[in-house]
C-alpha cells in the first residue's frame, strides 16, 4: 500500500524568526513535520526589525528612495533568514536548501515595492522536494522581466506562500504568526473574544482590509481565486488555529463573525462645493491620479445649491490628500478644506448577514444608546462599517461584541 | 573633434562605505568623475562590520555553517551597499543603477566561500554605460552554473573590480582603501616609511601574500595576467596613490622595495622522524589532504638516522595541523609533535634583487648584530623571508628599513 504524502507550505513571519533562538524553535517544528513523512516547503520573512533597519538606512540617504534600489535593499532581509534557517535545519540533520525569489521562480511585473505576481515557475522547488530536501524560500520578493529584484508590498511573504501553495497544489498553507488564529475581536480590547475555528475567504478579506493584520489582503484574494486552504496558527504555541476556507452553509448560523476596528483613518471635507453636475469627478479624479485610496465618501445636502463632500483616507495619505484638495478647492471654487484626524472605523463582518436581517439597525441602536455619533456608514454584503470618534473605539467594540453574543461564538 | 572618453573601474572597501556619511563622501567623489566626462564603474564591498555581523549570526547557529548557505548569507552585505550608493548618487542627480554579481554576469565555479571566476559576461554593464548610467556593482559575489550565489574569498571585491576592468578593457582600476598607497614598511612601526609611487605586480603579489592587506593576492595575479593597471588610493584623502604595473627597468634602481611582516604564523615540528626515503610524502600528503597550506619547511640533520621536520602554517590552521601530525607521528613512529606559536615572518621584497647581489647576506648580518635568531629562511627571485621570534618583529622591520635606505626611497 502506498500512502500519499501530503504537501504543506508553511510561512513564518518576522517575529517567528526574530532571533537565533526563535529560528532554533521553528527549525525543530519543521524537523518534526519531516519525521512524520510530510513534504514541506517553508517560506520566511525578514527577521523582526531587519526591514525597519534597512528602511531607516535608505531614509538617511533619501526622503524618497529610488524604488528599484529600495527593492534590492529590502530583499536582503529575507535572504539572510533563509540562509540561517537552512543552516539550522542541517545542524538538526534535516536536508534543507535555501531559495531566493529568483531561484524559486516568482516572476512579477515591474511595479517596484508593490509588484504583482505574474507567474510562478517552481521547477527548482519541485526538484528539491523530489530529492527529499526541505526548500526554504525567501518571501516578499520576486524578479521582473529584466531580472531585477521586486518586492510584493507589506505582508508580501503571505502572498509568496499562498502563490507557491497554489502552484505546487499543496494540501494547505499554514501561516505562522504571533497570534493563534483569527478572533471575534481584538483580545486586548475584548478579553472574552473567541478564536474562530474557521472563517470564509470573504470574511478574512474584509477583516484584513479593515485592519486585522493577520494576513495580507492581496494574499487572501489570491487564495480565494485559487482555492488555497489556509490555516492561521501561532508559532509560539500549539493549537489548531483558524482555517480560512470556502464559504459553506454552516457559517451562516451567526449573523456576525467578528468586530474589527481601524484607527488609521482620517476624514477630509471640502466645504461649500457648488452643486453642479460632474462635480464629483472633478474632485475625485485628481485624488486617484495621486494614487490616494479613498475609502468612504459622503455628500451632505447643503443650502443655496452648495454642498459639503467628505471622504476618508488612511492617516499616511492625509497630507497628500490635503495638498490635492487645496488645488481642487481653488479650481471648483469651494470654500475651504477641513480635516479630522481623530476618527476610527468600527465594523461588523459576517457571511451570516446575508441570511440575517436587522444587523445594521441593531448596530446603530447600540451606538445611539451609548451616545456615540456615527459620522459615516458604508456597507457590503458581509460587512457594516461606521466611522466614529476615535475615543469611542474600545467602548463600541466591546458593546457590539456583547450585543451580537460573539463571546459565545462557536463555528 | 571627438575626444575618447576614458573608462575607470573604482573599488571602495568596507571602511570607505562604512556609514551613511562615508557613502555620501564617495558618492560626491563619483559624481565629480562623471562631471569630468569619464565613464566609471563602481565596485563596492559590504559596509564595515556587516560581514562580521552576518558571520556571527551564522556561527551562533553552526560551528561549521553550510558553505552554500554561508555564501548566500554573506552576499547580502554587498547588496545592501550597492542599493544605498545608487540611491545616494540619484539624490545627487547622477544616473546610477545597482548590479548584483548575477546581474553583472560574474560566473564562477562551485567552490563556495572561495569560488574562482570562470568568465565575466558584462553585457548589462556595457549597456548601462552606453545609456550614461554609473553601474554600482556588488563585489565579492558571483553565481555558479546552478545559478546559486558564490563568494570569492576574503578581499574578493578587489578581484571583482579587476576582473571587470579586464573584461571591459578599462583604462585603469582604482582601489580605494583606508591607506593612501603601498608603503616601504608599515608606517605604524616605521614612521619614516615612504609611499611608493609604483610597484610591479610581482612585488605587490609578494607583499599581498606576506600580509600587507592592501590588495587580495588572487586579484593581483588576475591583474598581472590581464595587464590591468591598478592604482591603490585612499578614499579619505587626495593623493596620487601607488600604481601597480608591469615591471620595468627603472624599478631595479633599489635592491629592495619594501619590508613586510606577518604575525599570523606558527611552527609545527615533528621530532625524531626516522630518516627513510619517502618520509616527506608520508608527512605532507595528509597535510595537503586536510587543505592546510604549508609555507616554509625545514629539515634538521639529526643523529642515529633520525631527523626533525619543521614547517610553518597560519595560526588559524595550527590546531588542525597538530591533529594531523599526531596521527602521522604514530604512523611513522616519530617521537613527538612540538608547536611554537610566538613566531613571525619578516621579509624583504624587491624586483631589484635580480640585479643587486648580497641582499640576503646583508639581511642576515643585520639580524645577527641585533642577536635575533633566524629560525627558518625562504627565498624567491624577488623576496627573502626569515622566521624569527615574534617579539623581535618591530626591531627587525625598523633595522632593515634603515639598512636598505628605504626612508630615502624614490621610485
Amino acid at each position: 500500500m502506498v500512502l500519499s504524502m501530503s504537501l504543506v507550505v508553511q510561512k513564518y513571519g518576522g517575529t517567528s524568526v526574530g532571533t537565533v533562538d526563535r529560528i532554533k524553535d521553528i527549525a525543530g517544528r519543521i524537523a518534526a513535520v519531516t519525521r512524520d513523512n510530510h513534504r514541506i516547503v517553508v517560506v520566511v520573512s525578514a527577521m523582526n526589525h531587519e526591514t525597519d533597519r534597512l528602511m531607516m538606512l535608505a531614509h538617511e540617504i533619501s526622503a524618497q528612495p529610488d524604488a528599484r534600489e529600495l527593492d534590492l535593499l529590502l530583499s536582503s532581509g529575507e535572504r539572510t533568514t533563509i540562509a540561517l534557517v537552512a543552516m539550522m535545519l542541517k545542524e538538526l540533520g534535516v536536508k534543507a536548501q535555501s531559495f531566493t525569489g529568483r531561484q524559486v521562480g516568482i516572476f512579477t511585473n515591474s511595479a517596484h515595492t508593490k509588484a504583482r505576481i505574474e507567474r510562478v515557475v517552481a521547477d527548482r522547488i519541485t526538484a528539491a522536494l523530489e530529492h527529499k530536501f526541505v526548500p526554504i524560500v525567501a518571501g516578499f520578493q520576486g524578479i521582473n522581466e529584466q531580472s531585477d529584484v521586486t518586492t510584493l508590498g507589506r505582508g508580501g511573504s503571505d502572498l509568496t506562500a499562498i502563490a507557491l501553495a497554489a502552484s505546487l497544489h499543496a494540501d494547505r498553507c499554514e501561516i505562522y504568526t504571533d497570534v493563534d488564529g483569527v478572533y471575534t475581536a481584538d483580545p486586548r480590547i475584548v478579553p472574552t473574544a473567541k478564536r474562530l475555528d474557521c472563517i470564509s475567504y470573504e470574511e478574512m478579506l474584509e477583516m484584513a482590509s479593515l485592519g486585522a493584520k493577520v494576513l495580507q489582503d492581496r494574499a487572501v484574494v489570491f487564495a480565494a481565486n485559487h482555492q488555497v486552504r489556509i490555516v492561521v496558527k501561532s508559532s509560539f504555541a500549539n493549537g489548531s488555529g483558524t482555517k480560512v476556507i470556502k464559504e459553506h452553509k454552516g457559517m451562516e448560523r451567526n449573523a456576525v463573525s467578528g468586530v474589527t476596528y481601524d484607527r488609521n483613518q482620517a476624514k477630509v471635507t471640502l466645504v461649500g462645493v457648488p452643486d453642479t453636475p460632474g462635480i464629483a469627478a472633478r474632485i475625485f479624479d485628481p485624488v486617484a491620479q495621486a494614487n490616494i485610496i479613498v475609502d468612504m465618501i459622503i455628500q451632505n445636502i447643503g443650502q443655496d445649491a452648495m454642498t459639503d463632500v467628505s471622504f476618508t483616507v488612511t492617516k499616511d495619505d492625509v497630507s497628500r490628500a490635503i495638498e490635492v484638495m487645496n488645488c481642487v478647492a481653488q479650481e471648483i471654487h469651494a470654500k475651504r478644506v477641513e480635516v479630522t484626524r481623530d476618527i476610527a472605523k468600527v465594523s461588523l463582518v459576517g457571511v451570516g448577514m446575508r441570511a440575517h436581517s436587522g444587523v445594521a439597525a441593531k448596530m446603530f441602536v447600540v451606538m445611539a444608546n451609548e451616545g456615540i455619533n456615527i459620522m459615516m456608514i458604508s456597507t457590503s454584503e458581509i460587512k457594516i462599517s461606521c466611522v466614529i470618534e476615535e475615543k469611542y473605539v474600545e467602548t463600541a467594540v466591546e458593546l457590539l461584541h456583547r450585543e451580537f453574543e460573539l463571546d459565545k461564538a462557536v463555528r
